[in-house]
């Protein structure tokens, strides 16, 4: 049985970038690095849609929330941290570990957060420096409503820090368009590449504000990273392989099309959604706002995520994932993001929809039977 | 004509490792990471000669700097930083950066650090609570005499912070015997991968001492990495393709013996060495203190290392290194750690005879001209 990997990341690899990641290794200060990189850089900056920078780092993309943080921010600094989910929370949670000065607005787990929301508390808490955003929760399924939510920040003054792990790549962004100022994301989601890139898209205000930012830094600092960028170079030794992986799959993206890319991803939602529903379970993103990258969705009553996990894996060859948090057990995660078409999504809403049959009749036998 | 990588990192990839990297993805929280992380692990403290721990993190090498400063120190801590070339400079300007006390102690570049200095200087610091050391000078061929160098900071009470960027798994280290508290490398060394994995051995002082670190910190923190370690997993998604080539990288050490494969280094340094001195060019170590995984010499008189570089290169397919620093134009750096044997390093050291005597023929003949 092969295996439809279908976690919300990472995804799987396209054979173009499994190719990639075997090249042998080459001199990483000499001409053909610094013609990658800056072909690399260039198709990373037209796929962000942004004029601006695009930098990587060698890293795992949570690094991202600390790069931000780092660079822009100084100790004490008034942010707001809007949550409405893990990722959310962990984002916040890490600014207070740099003793950042954390005010929250919160929605529900499930629910989007609301640009007028965001706006009252950005005039109640005054001097905010930034707005700490997670544009697509791949905890719960639920894309933010990021472009209103970016024109709240920019009417107030602060800067606008996007976690865009689950969203870069597949779902409409516009980093300039939108006035966003800090888009980070990691290879491993959208990008179809192994886990080990951090990437992030810098616009013009947050170069203002990194001259004003007074943590020290030295492998996270996007200054040298930009000075040695524009020489084709990394100011330490760059993850080779990552970047052939990557320089690839920005290739393969271009090659579609950016809004082909995020219309089949549309598709991929929608028919995600649909088998969901068809087999009777339900969405746990509130209407209007679910993903069309990460579909969350409950197990059937008096099921745990880990038996249909388990029964998806093992009958199936799908491979999903729980929830996390307070909703380990009471989440099934399904990612639909990256090198992925509809025959296998299509396949992993059958599968999903035999399991939650076969799984509600044990339910209800044993129900029976107690 | 075939390329002989002798660049002293990133070095040549085995086609064990190739294929490593090119396997699928897997769930980084599900049962086959955990075996493959405990596993990696497991060879990676063997190969480090330790009972303690050993963590790995998605970044380059030369991010261990930082993370051995925010896990293990405090702002204003005092500290020594013993610089004997370009690697030990940054390593204590990162210190700076960071806010330390930081003292030096140097030996010119070429020759190694002197254990009796090192001790005097202690005394004369008074309370150091760490000496940063770089094992293997990658900028100028040097090794230091770690042992003897790290039982002076023992006998002093502080914390030896090693830098063996290009000596782990190339030269004799041994952890817990040494009494070395933190020990970081790079993947893209002799481990035989890409860039991109940074691994650090951590012993008990070093723990002690994180419990008193006062740094924020997420990313780097080893205690969390720990944590997550010894469930098999990592606090943030793993790079999943270099844990596949630096377990694979890891089986090939061990099944050689780690103590041939030092053997091997040290006989590919001698030969290196004697094809460089019968080319009638001159190494830059001092003699006794020569690297057995990095040689660096001078091209031939009134020959840039930037003349003697392209020919290597155009010639004869010899990828190797110019110098650092000041040194850029008057060093040639060849790697020898790794995958490589005793063949293509008589073909490197063959195709540098041959063209330090063409490059010397040139050179006098412009000489007699003009």
């Amino acid at each position: 049985m092969s295996v439809n990997f279908r976690l919300p990341g990472p995804t799987p690899l396209p054979p173009q970038v499994t190719e990639a990641l075997g090249r042998e290794m080459i001199a990483h200060r000499g001409p053909a690095f610094r013609s990658l990189y800056h072909e690399t850089l260039r198709l990373a900056r037209e796929l962000h849609r942004t004029d601006g920078d695009v930098l990587t780092w060698a890293a795992s993309g949570s690094a991202g929330w600390e790069v931000a943080i780092v660079n822009l921010l100084s100790p004490g600094d008034l942010v707001l941290a809007a949550v409405n989910g893990n990722f959310g929370e962990r984002f916040a949670r890490v600014a207070k570990e740099f003793d950042l000065d954390v005010r929250r607005i919160e929605a529900p787990w499930g629910q989007p957060l609301r640009p007028e929301a965001l706006a009252s508390a950005l005039d109640e808490h005054g001097d905010v420096k930034a707005v700490l955003l997670v544009h697509n929760e791949t905890s719960t399924g639920v894309t933010n409503p990021l472009r209103a939510l970016a024109g709240a920040v920019r009417d107030h003054g602060a800067l606008t820090i996007v976690d865009a792990v689950s969203s870069a790549g597949a779902l409409p962004l516009e980093m300039d368009d939108w006035g966003l100022d800090f888009v980070f994301s990691g290879s491993q989601k959208a990008w179809m590449c192994p886990p080990g890139l951090l990437i992030a898209a810098v616009g013009p205000r947050a170069w203002a504000a990194q001259e004003r930012s007074r943590y020290p830094r030295f492998f996270w600092d996007m200054k040298e990273s930009k000075t040695m960028a524009d020489q084709g170079m990394t100011p330490t030794t760059p993850p080779l392989s990552m970047i052939y992986a990557y320089r690839t799959a920005l290739e393969m993206i271009a090659s579609e099309g950016i809004e082909n890319v995020w219309q089949r991803h549309r598709e991929l939602g929608a028919i995600t959604r649909a088998g969901v529903r068809a087999a009777g379970l339900q969405l746990f993103a509130h209407e209007g706002s679910e993903s069309n990258s990460v579909t969350a969705f409950h197990p059937p009553e008096g099921v745990t995520a880990s038996e249909m996990l388990a029964m998806l894996r093992e009958d199936y060859g799908v491979e999903a994932q729980g929830g996390q948090a307070h909703l380990v057990e009471r989440l099934i995660r399904i990612g639909h993001l990256g090198w992925v078409n509809e025959q296998e999504m299509g396949a992993a809403t059958a599968a999903i929809g035999e399991s939650a049959r076969r799984l509600s009749t044990n339910s209800q036998n044993s129900a029976i039977a107690s």
